[in-house]
């Protein structure tokens, strides 16, 4: 037996029971003939006192200890004398009594603290040691309960987990698959799933009723920050169902994870925004609900102006920042900085200060007297001693970029508190999306999205305007997860794979299986996937997945702990009938 | 809303509530102006009633009707007068008054029913309706629940379910691996995992201190009748633990499985049998323990005879199957056929039958009298009306055969009932096995296996002597699991690649972050891992893995229903820079 107990187990009730500890070594400090050794393991960390003066043997172990070496001891609970309030394990102390050294270890190459001096790269090629830390252990440990928690909730709701198979087949539509040569079919190749999609729809087929899983999904996208060529789904689908029943359903699950993990009642419904409406007043399909600086749209009130900006404008529209009419030029230049970001793209930035004494200073007043800045104020809702900001341009540039400008406002102003959560869902997404490069209509979610029925008849006039039974949950400005209700008819599904430009023998050879499975009573069906990487990193309040993942790759997709991707032998190419091509 | 109970909800208390509800017609009924209908969902089947003599609409409607149509109907819930007692929803009817056909169905291409007229193939290329299916849906739903309770039980335990990579690196080591181009690295591959084991190992370093996932592995094999290229694992790992740690660890949770999904109790703690034991009593390291039957030694008792074949056999040894001194010549015959065939390879069998009347009548007679066969029945403990069958030949081979003689004889006894379950924990396993063909040591579990240290020294000097703290679960003769306790020292590590024939240079490229991360403080470990597949069919009752997996593959690794492996573009290939090979 290596231990009796856990490092962050003991407490003054155990005092003088006889222990056995395991764990690493976190600390040493000498203090007039004692040695004081902070052990630590996943539960946490327990003080041993190693008395070197009277006990020669016990002195000369302590004195080969380094940082992070592994050892187990026994000894006697005991009471501190200078209690530690900030530790489970602070009342008490272990007088050691045996010592064993069970590896000793190499100097780390970055302290094992909460806060490291290791740098990225680093940490990552030393991913064992990196993941001793606190903050990134913790986050994979949250990342264990969000998963029970999951399953607990859907296992309630009478969802089936069923795994779906990896090895599947390529479909050129979407993202680019990762593929497996086959040995056993030569010439021919698997791929890995970007989802589970068609699966999930053929276990609704089955009768499934209910399916979910947690699963690993592939994409071989060229990888951005943010990305993982293998991230994880909680990908759901439900049979008999219309829009409304899935809300409810997995706005019940976020509510469970919320009450579960972190003690948070949402003790309402989601709000339900169109895509419409949350293109409108925020900018964007994913906004922040966590403080309100809505848009407002000047065009109309504007009317003609002497200001030429304003007046070759499609779009003319602001935000109002409390209280923020203090800003100095340098602020203000700072803010006209960042809106001029090439990533954010306006071409300068109008402001107004609404002054506390009632008077307004804009950097237009030259074209705008007092009395129509007073004007904006009131379309604005803005109180003396606030701030309006304004963005003039092409519509859905400029509202982009007054969506990244209500953020940073809301960064500056403190309105962005990772520790309060405002989730909604928006509804009523596009089906289709123009796409100038290829010059015709995509998904804008998948191509099994089924439109809404009052839209149908634009499908075959003006497709670009048809709404699809799609959602999204967004929590924070960021997309948790999303879904549809799915067509169910082959007769639809082939028109939409028409609409997106598919032959009629691609769309055999791609999906046939599944127009097949349709003819034999597919029931109606929707569903949901979620991001578990980003939930989790939303729930552990840090920005980037990388650190709610155990072994993550960087961004050219490689594990540099493990050193892969790598070359393989000949003679493994040869047997699978594939060779790398001749430089030419 | 679709429904507002499913098929298998209503009874007697919801007499007269108006319910809508939604599924697959199971079958039609035509009778005397009346129309039943069995209306089917995963929960279960509910009789219809349309009355179509008074309601010409329903009439209409009910005519279009075929089997696996999807409806949805609206009616009251009344008590049926010939209840069925076999069905939950047995007492009740709906007495149907509005109806909706929500999707149509082809004539299946072979009956939805629990024993279906559908042959393998065919119910493969629509695994979508073999799926429907009671029997197959009901070992997809014991999967789910399995694996939620393996996951409650780890839970409690503080294991942290972990995901780990599944684009990794190619180790030649071991069976072959799938293998992925990657495309921002050209010319590299990633593999795809066989186990989590070196993530596993490398968490334990990280000090996560208890680990499992359940996950997906990938072995590229030519595939015998019941393997899958892609299979389920529960992968576990756990620091400061010694073999008995883990053992106890694992029975709890198969007990916990037993008693929560099939409400067996074990309420005993499981045998732990060394190899060398179930070699020498059952032949085999998964022995059947449903039955004794033990193997009975008997060179030593036989000393010098005048019969040839036992003089001359390095090994002969039999089995008493009581009560069978009955079996007939013909009987006899078969089991000598039986024996012989290729894949068991005995030259012959000896019998002994053990008359009621206390004389005994053997194929040896010639050779041994009574008194001698008398001697025989003592040592195999055989009363009157037994019969003694016995091989002899080569040892190892002599066993295997004799093994598969027992477990025949067990079949026609009647004692491998599949109600039954006979768990135990084989121990001891030999750390290396000789290869013939390559002629040098192979790891019998896996290079990161410990040796035992009583067994260190013979590492050096008869090193296929040597222990390991291995061990496996075996069920009903049936390995459900194996582990082992790892090696966690990097010398030791090293000394182990040597043995097994790796270069300095090989280990290094294919384990040289393993043995770096030895180097920082690596704790005692050790782990297991359990077939998922093969434990959900052992708690179905069934033979096959393939219809505990919602997906399966058939032997040549194809999805005859999606059609995969196939043929990918070329300029898939282009870009990740391999080609086909040139036939030459």
């Amino acid at each position: 037996m290596y231990r009796s107990h856990t490092c962050g187990e003991l407490r003054l009730t155990d005092e003088n029971k006889i222990v056995k500890l395991s764990g690493w070594v976190q600390k040493i400090r000498n203090l007039g003939g004692m040695t004081f050794i902070d052990l630590r393991d996943r539960y946490g960390i327990t003080q041993l006192v190693l008395d070197v003066e009277s006990r020669k043997d016990l002195s000369t172990q302590a004195r080969q200890l380094g940082r992070e070496y592994v050892i187990q001891v026994t000894g006697k609970v005991a009471e501190r004398s200078n209690k530690n309030s900030k530790m489970g394990t602070g009342d008490i102390e272990i007088l050691v009594d045996e010592f064993v050294l069970l590896n000793p270890s190499d100097l780390p190459p970055f302290t094992i603290e909460d806060e490291t001096d290791g740098g990225d790269e680093l940490r990552m090629k030393y991913r064992y040691l990196d993941l001793r830390r606190n903050p990134v252990r913790r986050n994979l440990e949250l990342r264990h309960k969000l998963g029970f928690e999951v399953r607990n909730y859907l296992n309630k709701q009478n969802f089936i987990e069923t795994e779906t198979p990896v090895l599947i087949k390529s479909t050129p539509e979407g993202a680019r698959d990762f593929i497996v040569p086959s040995r056993m079919n030569p010439g021919e190749f698997y791929a890995l799933p970007q989802s589970p999609q068609v699966f999930k729809q053929l276990l609704m087929v089955a009768g499934f009723d209910r399916y979910f899983q947690i699963v690993k999904c592939f994409r071989d996208e060229d990888l951005r920050a943010d990305r993982q060529p293998e991230f994880t789904q909680i990908d759901c689908e439900m049979a008999f169902v219309e829009q409304q029943d899935i809300l409810s359903t997995f706005e019940g699950m976020t509510k469970h994870l919320f009450k579960t993990i972190k003690n948070v009642d949402f003790d309402f419904d989601f709000i339900q925004m169109t895509f419409d409406e949350a293109l409108k007043n925020y900018g964007s399909d994913k906004p922040d609900l966590r403080f309100d600086m809505k848009f407002v749209e000047m065009k109309e009130m504007l009317g003609q102006t002497d200001f030429v900006v304003f007046d070759d404008a499609e779009y003319v529209g602001g935000i109002c920042a409390e209280g923020c009419a203090g800003y100095t030029r340098k602020d203000l230049d700072k803010l006209t900085d960042f809106v001029r970001k090439p990533q954010i793209g306006a071409q300068g930035l109008v402001y107004v200060k609404c002054n506390t004494d009632g008077t307004f200073k804009s950097s237009v007043d030259k074209f705008f007297d007092e009395a129509k800045l007073a004007k904006w104020a009131e379309a604005f809702g803005a109180k003396p001693g606030d701030l309006l900001l304004v963005l003039a341009g092409p519509t859905d540039k400029t509202r982009k970029a007054l969506c990244e400008l209500r953020l940073e406002m809301g960064n500056r102003m403190g309105y962005r508190d990772k520790n309060k959560f405002a989730p909604l869902w928006v509804v009523d997404f596009p089906l289709l999306e123009w796409d100038e490069k290829t010059n015709r209509f995509h998904a804008m979610h998948h191509p099994f999205t089924s439109p809404k029925k009052e839209d149908l008849a634009l499908l075959e006039t003006e497709p670009g305007k048809v709404r699809a039974n799609a959602y999204d949950l967004v929590i924070n400005g960021v997309e948790i997860g999303g879904g549809s209700i799915r067509i169910h008819n082959d007769e639809l599904q082939h028109k939409m794979f028409q609409l997106l430009g598919f032959t009629e023998q691609d769309a055999e050879s791609q999906f046939g299986f599944l127009m097949n499975a349709f003819k034999y009573g597919a029931p109606p069906h929707g569903g949901v996937a979620f991001g578990f990487d980003r939930l989790t990193s939303l729930f552990a309040g840090i920005d980037s997945i990388r650190d709610v993942i155990a072994f993550p790759k960087n961004n050219a997709g490689r594990d540099v702990m493990i050193d892969s991707p790598s070359p393989v032998a000949e003679d493994q190419l040869d047997e699978l009938n594939i060779e790398l091509k001749k430089a030419k």
